[in-house]
């Protein structure tokens, strides 16, 4: 599978995001768009083309309600009647089941129908749980990701993916589910905690090597502006992300083939969080040390070299994110870190899948011999 | 909304099933057939056109799993290298999240993959809940669905609803996601108990006066044969059911619109299984009551004369079905039957719809003053 996004129809120049950026997800009628813009959230504009409904309801978490609920809300309710909230408890540990009732929980309680909007504000965890929520709740309501983090900008809010941790698996429960839109407040970024900008710089990273070198090099250039979190550089990689996300779920809504190539890094990443237990690390973070094993990988099958993969770490470190795995198992690290990729949702028959990389901005799909998979782990933790 | 059937374009002649009856869904890309025939379940041939998998799990329940789980195991066996089985409790009152999570537990626990096909083996909450285990596992994966009671295979099993309930009401959790194929076995409906018989009957009933007054008219003169079981009977009662729902449901996946009036009867049902305590009444007799109660509703709005009320209330009593509604509260109880019917699915903004009928064979959703729909409910229940 030779993959290589069309780079000549996206830009790469940074451009000053004023008064706001779109970008349209091509999914026939469930084809929405992504609003990117500063001092979005509050702004009524922004939800005045959504449907009429006779309530809505705003799911966010301890951390994020304080910080935006209020302006959401009140932006809310010059077009809705009753606009209920639900804040559930912050951490990866919490995508659970039980989590999820809570929503259900409220939903029910307060009478809503068929037409309630849910408004996810808050990121990759809050975005997930009440996606699955619409999907399910009396079999499908409407909803809205209000991502406020810059891993759910660049990448969990956009595409459809919902769903909920299982003890023995991340995200093995959900729905491929598409939101009406996407409302992405840049000034949100402002208040994120510097773990979690890296975390989210994980992703921004990911497309570079999968999709648009052109990409790589501009992120290498700017990785001190991000990192200061300079506005226009923060837009622009939040805009560049959307795009290259939305050109891959265009074509494979529902991952049958090329929408694998999001999950570089992520194969290792998830046996990190499920290893450790979920929420030790956060996502990105496993997924940036995840892209340095699947880098080592992709060395080792001979589809790049040294250079690169030295490339790729470097960026990753320069990002504040991690580049050496931790031990899961003091006896048998390799092995631990196998059975858990074993039940990756890429896996076939038991084969695991990796998303591996070339040195020409491309990724497949592949498996690879348990032996060198092992190589690779041990070369890779500590 | 004025919705008759073409019934023109259906036959009410019974025919003699052999080998095999099949009605098609259209539904474009999730289209699929419904095979109907005896000695169905154990044979190989059923099953050969189903895509590849490395593992197959049949889900089935204490009560069904002895009596038709290895027949199907070795069906599926001569196709697929690993047929793996969970085994549910048996009853409504287990639709929920608890047994649900075992569904998923057994497929993590056997490393089932995105390509695994679950196969639901049993009545109305067997295929509900593996549906939606289904639609869930992974974001999706396929599914068959082999109804063994006749409530599941003339409706449930039909469509793509799946679902689990909860405590604040019925079937609220779920997604629409089709089967690839359905397989009715019509010898299972020889172990069927008799209450059971007369819980499907009750929705076999409910297709005459939504959209066929010759098959309420057949239904009428087969009441007996249909009772004693007589094979041929049950097979068109069968396939004219699926036909109709084939119908209804190839213009209205979603139920947007024309899919509500299969829920006639439903919302009074629902009521009485969620005041009770699901599992006291079996779904069918409380659907069969509820058509009842929506039967004099739609007499109170002039829809219909006291002469087919009459007529349809002694079709349900032949069929085994009460026609009496239970008091669920002494205190109000028709004020206890409209606060669970306000959370019914078809309700918008507090207002709850009704499916009514008219004379003419064909049903439509309206509300109802709460005042009219207190007489109606204080005159069906002792």
């Amino acid at each position: 599978m030779n993959v290589l996004a069309p780079q000549s129809s996206f830009s790469n120049t940074p451009v000053a995001l004023s008064p706001s950026a779109i970008v349209s997800i091509d999914l026939q009628i469930r084809s929405y768009i992504i609003d990117i813009g500063a001092a979005f959230l509050g702004d009524p504009q922004l939800y005045s083309n959504l449907p009429h409904a006779s309530s809505v309801v705003i799911v966010s978490n301890t951390t994020v309600a304080p910080l935006y609920a209020q302006p959401l809300q009140s932006a809310l309710q010059a077009r809705y009647a009753k606009v209920h909230s639900v804040v559930l408890p912050d951490g990866e540990e919490f995508k659970t089941w039980q989590t999820l009732n809570l929503i259900f929980d409220a939903l029910l309680q307060h009478g809503c129908d068929r037409k309630t909007i849910l408004f996810a504000l808050g990121g990759g965890v809050v975005g997930d749980m009440t996606g699955f929520a619409a999907a399910s709740y009396m079999r499908g309501v409407p909803f809205v990701q209000v991502p406020t983090t810059l891993l759910a900008q660049v990448d969990s809010s956009v595409g459809g993916k919902t769903g909920i941790n299982h003890p023995l698996g991340k995200n093995m429960i959900g729905a491929f589910y598409q939101p009406l839109k996407v409302v992405c407040d840049l000034d949100t970024l402002k208040t994120l905690p510097m773990r979690e900008l890296s975390a989210g710089l994980a992703e921004v990273i990911k497309y570079g090597p999968i999709a648009d070198l052109v990409f790589l090099d501009w992120i290498e250039a700017n990785m001190d502006a991000l990192m200061a979190r300079d506005g226009p550089t923060l837009a622009h990689a939040v805009k560049r992300s959307c795009e290259i996300k939305a050109w891959v779920v265009g074509q494979d809504e529902r991952e049958s083939g090329l929408r694998a190539i999001l999950n570089f890094g992520h194969t290792f990443g998830h046996a990190i969080e499920a290893g450790l237990g979920y929420g030790m690390w956060l996502h990105g973070e496993a997924v940036g040390c995840g892209m340095v094993m699947a880098a080592h990988l992709s060395q080792r099958l001979g589809l790049i070299d040294a250079a690169y993969v030295a490339r790729l770490t470097q960026l990753i470190q320069r990002a504040g994110l991690p580049v050496v795995g931790p031990v899961l198992d003091e006896a048998d690290n390799a092995g631990r870190y196998l059975d858990l990729m074993r039940v990756d949702k890429k896996a076939e028959g038991g084969e695991i899948k990796f998303v591996v990389v070339d040195g020409a901005g491309s990724a497949a799909l592949r498996g690879a011999p348990d032996a060198l998979v092992r190589e690779v782990i041990d070369g890779c933790c500590v």
